[in-house]
């Protein structure tokens, strides 16, 4: 059976089709500045990439052209082969807590839900109205970023602020990556065979999250009411003190957008550095003795500690801490720096296993009390297995 | 020799007056409602108590009423004894790293810093310069609240935000309730008769902040640029999702200072309960089965294990965790709560010894990992004691 898994953004969409239950990967792709200048597509097929210029003035076009591409390509050989179609979906407020098969009220909600994120919501209801147009016997799915943040409780969940806030405006910690989360916490429990962990799952990439997981379930996250809460980011501050934001903008005469704008696109290491946003350039910055990409670094590690540090306690002690995402799979550096930090935890440290980059290896020592492991994660698998289970 | 202790907010005074070096309290006393209707001051000698309604238009007739009644009331037998005053200073930003002796250079730099504190920074101004043209023989000792945290480095004392706003208006953390932790850091060598020790410092109160100290120098506290930042407190919120504001600001139509004044005034454990900001309304409450009061106090426990939590790690294993402030030294559920959940950091707990209300006592079992402490603070002591000794 094969799937298609579909993510779309504001002015983007990727997709890949897979064929189940295989798990095999026939091909990927994306359509970039979809509305914008420039626009183009890359669909990558066995070891063959295809890269074209060519005008998308909406996710519509670029629905109709992948389905095209798709028979063109040879990747099915019509379209009617592929069964059904998951979409990743950014915000599900405080409805969803798990992926389900769309139907009138589910694509309402997704659009109701804007509201609490309206850079993506908008533009996932476009591309699923736009697939169910074109493939209208296909069953599509929805997967929620922050569905299995939904198992949180109050007291993790809720700010301490007034409490017709959370009441009126939904104003609540609802978390994100929970895809990426689950993933890691289903494969941590393969890999030991025991579903009955404690672990804190650490996903850290350009955005990043640690989520605390019990029993398979999120007992609490770093990300908040929005992905700019938590940890030190990419060009998100994380967390900060809100009482300077009325200084701020005495000074400087900017509006609140603008103060969160900045926040979100101009902070975190790339704020600090003054040098990028990616990671790997900050740490080339600190091996040519750059003082700025040195702090910035330290500044992020010291923060993932303070999450893995609560977590840890918050769980009654951690069975397992496991690094996901482009930093926690790839940057030796990051991880380094962050283990070297836990050992008041009991935690001990293999220097050598963590060389290797970008595949499942564990990276604490044989005495160290909590398992330390690099888990690749997969996003994309876990929306294509979340569709083929709910319609197969 | 008699010390004046001074503590000027913008409506009120407050002082104590202490004989040194034997540090015995000979009175103290409120000046309250200054520049307001309603406004009085209490005196209290030995056991007496004197309270009187008196017109108070601005802090010069409270030092004035202050002076005459130091003598009519025998405090002092000639107001000339006094031979120190001691200012408690809410901000001394990161010029002030330690108490010094007043001159013009001091007095503006107090004055310059009112944008950083701009309730409490010129109140402390007007008070010295009153008691410089009443008393102008005597030396006058400030004492900043965030002086002893200027030991923290770059990486715990800035944020991941652009890094001009640090350049340009010096937006960082400064961190408060200073003379306290210090404080506290001092008895606790005392006590355990080494002063090289790794110490969490809590001071829970109405304002509430921990502050991790090494060989007794501050490493990272969790207040920031302002006192609203870090716990749950209660009034205000402490740490929430910044990029909540923009959206509460569009669904309420309130400004920036609506939301900063509710997040100060109307947030913490009085939000979430509904019921009040003082930690004894809540207790009462919880007992009485209203679930909104326990939930403000497992929000405020889990805030305060968090910050222990990071702290126990960036210490490298804290050998003490002492709690004082109302909280702290009074609330027997709030310490339960917060030790009862710490047991994965190898902290046991002595039940009995908890049930003690405002003494010294250690709180930790015989096999506890980490000594805990409740460590009475007394900062008045403290403003009294740098002061005789810069000018003794």
């Amino acid at each position: 059976m094969k799937i298609l898994c579909v993510n779309a953004g504001s002015s983007s969409l990727k997709f890949a089709l897979y064929e189940m239950p295989e798990c095999e990967k026939k091909a990927d792709g994306t359509f970039e500045k979809i509305g914008l200048m420039g626009s183009f597509y890359t669909i990558t097929k066995d070891e063959e990439k295809i890269v074209k210029q060519v005008s998308l003035p909406t996710h519509k076009e670029a629905v109709e052209i992948l389905l095209e591409e798709l028979v063109n390509l040879n990747i099915v050989s019509d379209i009617n082969e592929i069964e059904g179609i998951g979409h990743r979906i950014v915000h599900g407020g405080d409805k969803y807590s798990a992926s389900c098969i769309v139907d009138d009220k589910v694509l309402n909600d997704i659009k109701d839900l804007s509201e609490l994120a309206p850079l993506h919501n908008p533009a996932h209801y476009v591309a699923i109205k736009c697939v169910m147009d074109m493939l209208p016997n296909v069953k599509n799915v929805v997967v929620f970023d922050t569905a299995y943040h939904q198992t949180m409780d109050e007291a993790s969940y809720l700010y301490a602020v007034p409490y017709e806030w959370y009441e009126k405006y939904k104003i609540r910690k609802y978390g994100f990556h929970g895809t990426s989360h689950k993933y890691i916490a289903n494969r941590v429990s393969e890999i030991l065979d025991n579903k009955n962990l404690k672990i804190i799952s650490c996903h850290l990439g350009n955005g990043a999250s640690i989520t605390a997981i019990k029993d398979g379930k999120c007992i609490d996250t770093s990300m908040g009411f929005t992905p700019a809460a938590g940890l030190v980011m990419g060009s998100r501050s994380g967390d900060i003190d809100v009482s300077f934001i009325p200084y701020l903008m005495n000074k400087t005469g900017y509006d609140i957008n603008q103060v969160a704008s900045d926040l979100n696109k101009k902070s975190g290491i790339l704020g600090i550095s003054g040098v990028s946003s990616d990671f790997r350039d900050i740490v080339n910055g600190r091996a040519d003795g750059n003082e700025k990409c040195a702090l910035a670094m330290e500044m992020f590690a010291r923060r993932v500690i303070m999450y893995i540090s609560y977590y840890n306690t918050l769980l009654g002690g951690a069975d397992v801490i496991c690094f996901a995402g482009g930093i926690g799979e790839k940057s030796v550096e990051a991880r380094e720096l962050i283990m070297e930090k836990l050992y008041p935890l009991g935690i001990t440290f293999n220097n050598e296993k963590n060389l290797i980059r970008g595949e499942e290896v564990e990276i604490s020592g044989s005495t160290s009390k909590i398992k330390c492991y690099v888990v690749p994660t997969n996003e994309e698998l876990m929306i294509v297995k979340d569709t083929y289970n709910l319609i197969h």
